[in-house]
């Protein structure tokens, strides 16, 4: 392997330098972190910090390390058990709901942990040969684009975990408010006909539920301009929205009834005037803001009662694709969304970052769709059930992690994520 | 109104002759009951049958007599509050889990109110004006189609109420065992394309659901020329069917481990033999008929398993809708699914009748569908969430209530339905 | 066997005399139903009152006829399954809480039961020999006493029954409204002293839980003439008895809040009143009546806001026994108790019947008792656990039942018995 | 003030030492926790270490600063509900089961609130003028006794918390293995008659649930000389102890099913040997320790099993009061039961420390007790409902804490506490 060529290089540059940006990505957001927040969980959905720090570790470990570096020992025995989220054909795994009553291993040793298998890593990426090299550039690829997701899941989970706390925790003071005001909402027409959406692999990354590239039928369609307000979604409140069952799906009325949902999640009222619990304290609801932590129960009761619907997910990729890919992601350091102001004539505007934009498309495979083989087909496959597409990524969302195929999915009772809505409707 | 037209006349005659035929079919699947096994419920899926009897009654009181009848006076003050099934915009209703915790009123009770409002019907057939009369017979009709669903239920719940008593009660004892041979599958090949599927008002009736006809793009594909066998599952089920994850939905698995499922439900292993509880009692499973009572995870997972897939619902409907409506239906007095015979070379078997066949689409609206107007837009739609489509009826359907475009739909783990399977795959 | 004695011949008239009176009573109390009320269970505490019958009647199978009659085959081999309540040395049972979910046995097979196995008895009493007649004697008295607790049972399960369903049942109209005044309470003092509480074998029948006589030490006490009234207990509430923490034990007061309780059991408000539900309809509160449906937390708790105290059961015993055994009992057809009105000076009202009187004694064994051999050791024994001891018998209580030394227990959240207050306090 | 008391020095000087003495103690047993183990809350029973050390700092901030101190202003305004834990008269708290999802306040501002309360009341103390000084006395003695109970949950907790951790943290490695022989149990005989147990105020610091002395009447009994082992408790399981109803009080059965006990708490088996989790690490069950962690209900099987009975509460008291309080306690630093040896003959063996005896008497007032006035009467009193009483001490209550009037309490199912078995029986 002396001769090595030039392209070889460049991979290996380029994995290296991908490797160690998203890898301090993960260490830069804990950062404002005390050692106690990285251990707690406080509800099922959410995960500790330093658990999140650990799994995304253990990925590379266990798919890469374990596979291909022969000289690899395990960094401690019982990782496997602790760190493996939900795959069952590498083994069992601790239960999900307790991630919180661990108190070992320590922040410390996780941060040992991770700084071990960098290393491991980089120097396996230094010193594989070129067909292993080839072979493992694809799933470092799915690590990075891996840990990018639980990137996003750390920090709604932190603002989930603060949120209960009666001491208010502030992640991270704001250095100014922003003030913009949200320009009015546009409909923007498309003509719909025997489209192709999806991608295929060699397209640049892609996750293997995005795939193949296949034929849908839309029927002509508007799709608003803007996602809907804080100030927009009050009108809803205010008109008796939760009160009301005519506007819900029977399984979401339940849910706002078991859950005594009146307003979306973080929302509070204190002498009659609602505030949000952001990851910069709890402040005033800004009503030009896109409103955020709403589940598709309440996605959907909205655009019911505004008379309209959601887009599906063919329609939105069709409409957004080949806008350019801007907005307010995580590297623009504010974590959380903000006023949504005109860029154009008959421009779709703040299509990706800030919310995620619930789908009326349930989780399904595309025709024809093929999911990976060995256990990283339990990735995305097997949750292919009651769960609802979203799109367009969020405030906490990398911009490199996103893109018009880009399918997230959530359940559609949930709500802790950056989740909005963006108005879709029938031209006839 | 002296000079009634004959069309007038014959609308009356025929919806007298509906209605009676249908509500009698409803006193007939009763008569094996005894008194007290019209009160209980064993489920909160399952319904008391003393219920389904008064809810149904209760829809022509509340939709049509109350609407259109001047002189009708309430039955019972309280029964709306009984007897109303989820209409929110109705009123407020009892708990459906604690349906079974009311002894009053009493069958009798309850079948002097079918009589009651039976003959209230009757008579606002026989006297109303041809204009209300035009607009009572959609409600009709729909309150019949509602009646013949409840039929399927109280057949399937009374199963479940007796499949959990230690007596193992008989609805009624079998005449002679089916013994035929299931014929082998065969696969046939669909060429799909541009298609339309669903049905626009004004072909014979069909339900808000199912509305419009529109287009769907189809890939070619190939469905199995009849259903899978006791047989054919049970080597699933000896292959480990239930021990491995691999097969199953995330959601499935849980389910299997949570409810310890090891096989469908109704079967139970006694003595190293498998046995399934029938209405005509507990027989040992014949391997031959149609597998049956399993969920949609179990569908999925066998389908996985079997290295194909479940039809979308809109393949079903294009491959299925030039069959004759023939089958193993209510009418037949089997109350349970029997073999498929091969009819013909390159013909599907049994499409419609004795299992409902589990699709891969869930329940969502159709492209430009509306929902009916006022409380009987709650019928369907609401309910879109989270609920897998069915299609073809099963061996206690009604043969005049199923059709092509027919969209049954229940939640994927539940299987106390007559519920099974018909496996498709790509055609590459 | 010819020439038997007296006395045997006595024994035999006397059982057959007292077998009969009571088996018919339970025939007496279930007049008044309709066949389906015999089949529900509306919370886990209630059982549907067939299974009463049943069970009382499974007792005498079990514990008689299996052991003495050579002759007798079992009725039906499921029964012991079905029927046995609790006795794990007899063998497995069906789950307590899925009673209701029972159609079969119909109401009719089980009377074919009862008088079935009333047939056999009969028989086994008068053709027994001595020897075998005497050892069957107690055991029989036995089964009639569970037989009175089980009529009690059966009582207030139909009430508990009745009151859930919207419809209100009647169980029995009553003629004519108690209208008395209850009498002032008086304060009536005892000494207390060394004392002997307790019974010993051979002074009458007695469970196992009452012997044997004992020695207690009493501080001087007093006890009030009477019990609590629904008037006296409705200044609790409008004091905010169940809205202030202060006169509650802990375990109560999460009790009040998980339930929501606001008063007594089977107590609704309408328009501003109260109304009791009792087994002749819904009535409005009387004043004059002793309260009863409630716990022994509130016993506790309006104990505790008065200032008193509830008594021990020693105290109880020691300051009844010497009282005639008269009062409102089931035999009096009445099913509710009455206004307490002053008999003489100096004496406790309604010491028997009416309601049972919560002590402050948990069920514990007395020093030196000793549990029944074999399965009927588990009648009482095993219940010595988070229980409280009640004394004196109810409005529904057989008066051949009840006797000073007579110990109810039931948990001290439990609300559905006749159950009430007599008051005590410390002499100084 | 200037010519204070000798006594009132002494006083000053006496509560400034004790004071620091039990509140080091605190400090000292939380010394070995990494950051992280001050969080977490396993289940509902136990609470975060950081909790109970701000918990017990509340209570001197609240009852005493709070009342005595014109200077003091409040720590944290959200302190007294976070850290208040069950009295209702001083306002409302965060829910216990949720303690260990707040990583928020920090342990290190937890160590600044003590800190700055130490400071407070060391101020206070020494500042006082005599009639306060007197009146916080009292406070100060309840505050820290109420300090040494949860220093003793403190370490409970700890091991609970560390037990279900797949890592098996290790508290403290254990610098050398006990090794004596548990003497053989002999039985020591009592008279009993009209004893005198409890204490009157004024006799040094006893709760106000000890008092008053009272009468109460003893058969003659007998006690084991000590406590049962593990090797004789292994007899029991070996003998089918969890897999025999007839041993249990049915509520205890219930929970052995419910819970899948087979075994004391902190056992498990492993290749076929038992190991026990303790506060240095897993290790093999040591035959001759005492049996702990066990539950009432497991006591009473034992017991039964042993055909012998738990002693009452009045038994223990008179039987061991003339015992010097010696025995394994927390100051010990072993923080785990160590094998009982003979100390005379017919004497009783380690009375005190090692593990809580279970007595068979629930939890109730003595005659004529007066709980303390105002919040702190919810100390003790409002718990007396279904709790069982534990007499002794264990190795980790203090030596100071611990008298033969002494009443530990807790529900008959909790096995998270140090809680073993001592033998008494009948003397006929």
């Amino acid at each position: 392997m002396v001769q090595q060529s030039i392209q070889t290089t460049e991979l290996r540059n380029q994995l290296l330098h991908s490797y160690e940006t998203t890898r301090m990505m993960t260490n830069k957001l804990v950062e404002p972190l005390e050692t106690e927040d990285y251990t707690i969980q406080s509800i099922p959905d959410v995960s500790p910090p330093k658990w999140h720090m650990a799994h995304t570790t253990w990925f590379f470990e266990t798919f890469i390390l374990k596979e291909y570096s022969e000289s690899y020992r395990s960094f401690h025995e019982e990782f496997d058990y602790l760190f493996n989220s939900y795959y069952e054909s590498v083994g069992s795994f601790f239960p999900r709901h307790s991630r919180g009553l661990l108190s070992r291993p320590s922040i410390d040793k996780v941060r040992r942990y991770r700084k071990d298998i960098d290393e491991e890593i980089t120097r396996l990426i230094n010193e594989a040969d070129e067909a292993i090299l080839i072979e493992i550039a694809d799933l470092i690829e799915i690590g990075l684009h891996h840990e990018q997701q639980h990137q996003e899941l750390l920090m709604t989970d932190i603002k989930y975990n603060f949120s209960i706390n009666p001491l208010k925790p502030i992640y991270r003071e704001l250095d100014s408010i922003e003030t913009a005001k949200a320009s009015p909402i546009e409909w923007l027409s498309f003509e719909g006909g025997l489209v192709e959406t999806g991608i295929n692999e060699g397209n640049g990354f892609s996750f293997d539920n995005e795939r193949p590239v296949h034929k849908v039928w839309l029927e002509p369609f508007e799709l608003a301009s803007r996602t809907v307000t804080n100030g927009e979604y009050l009108a809803f409140i205010e008109d008796g929205g939760y009160k009301r069952a005519e506007f819900w799906l029977s399984d979401g009325w339940s849910t706002v009834k078991n859950q005594s949902w009146e307003a979306p999640l973080h929302w509070e009222k204190k002498d009659g005037e609602w505030y949000n619990f952001t990851l910069h304290g709890l402040v005033p609801v800004n009503n030009e803001e896109p409103v955020t932590h709403i589940s598709y129960y309440e996605a959907e009761a909205y655009a019911s009662w505004a008379g309209k619907r959601l887009p599906t997910e063919a329609e939105w990729e069709v409409a957004v694709r080949d806008q350019p890919i801007e907005g307010n992601f995580v590297e623009d350091g504010v974590y959380h969304p903000v006023a949504s102001v005109k860029k154009g004539e008959g421009q779709l505007q703040k299509a990706y970052g800030d919310v995620w934009e619930w789908t009326k498309s349930p989780y399904m495979p595309y025709p024809g769709n093929k999911p990976l083989d060995g256990a990283l087909g339990e990735y995305n496959a097997k949750f292919m059930s009651s769960q609802m597409i979203l799109r367009g990524g969020s405030c906490v969302t990398s911009q490199s992690h996103i893109r018009p195929s880009y399918r997230n999915f959530f359940a559609p009772d949930k709500r802790w994520q950056f989740t909005g809505i963006r108005l879709a409707g029938d031209v006839e």
